[in-house]
């Protein structure tokens, strides 16, 4: 395969999946006040905007890579609403 | 402006900016015990990596944008790694 296919690959993993072992923290400790809801709120609304470009400009892994992402984040900010 | 474009834009300038707040949290509280040590790395990581490709593939944007979210997300994570 392509290197330079193979790093933006590896980059997207990495980015896309880095807020699961946040999620799993925030579910075991129950404890989200170091969080800041203001980043997540950004976030969340940038990977919703991000999801409506993807389908704007027909992109399938840029859908793909945040509608994970978002699932994560979601999970997340769910936890930091609750938890505070 | 194309609403395409601008959409972009919109989405990119919120999860490039998204770890201002939460950088300037924990420099506030001192506190970071709830971040997930992994999800820092995995965003560094990931950032250093799309900065890479950014490169290979000479796009201007992409290099910039992760440029930015690297100076946020670098700042947390030392805090974190600071106060554990």
């Amino acid at each position: 395969m392509d290197p330079v296919l193979i790093t933006g690959l590896i980059a997207a993993s990495l980015t896309t999946f880095a807020f699961l072992p946040q999620s799993i923290r925030a579910i075991k400790t129950k404890h989200t006040g170091d969080l800041s809801l203001t980043t997540l709120i950004m976030l969340e609304t940038g990977i919703v905007i991000w999801i409506i470009y993807g389908a704007m400009i027909s992109n399938i892994p840029l859908l793909a890579a945040n509608i994970v992402s978002f699932i994560f984040i979601t999970i997340t900010l769910i936890l930091k609403i609750k938890y505070g």
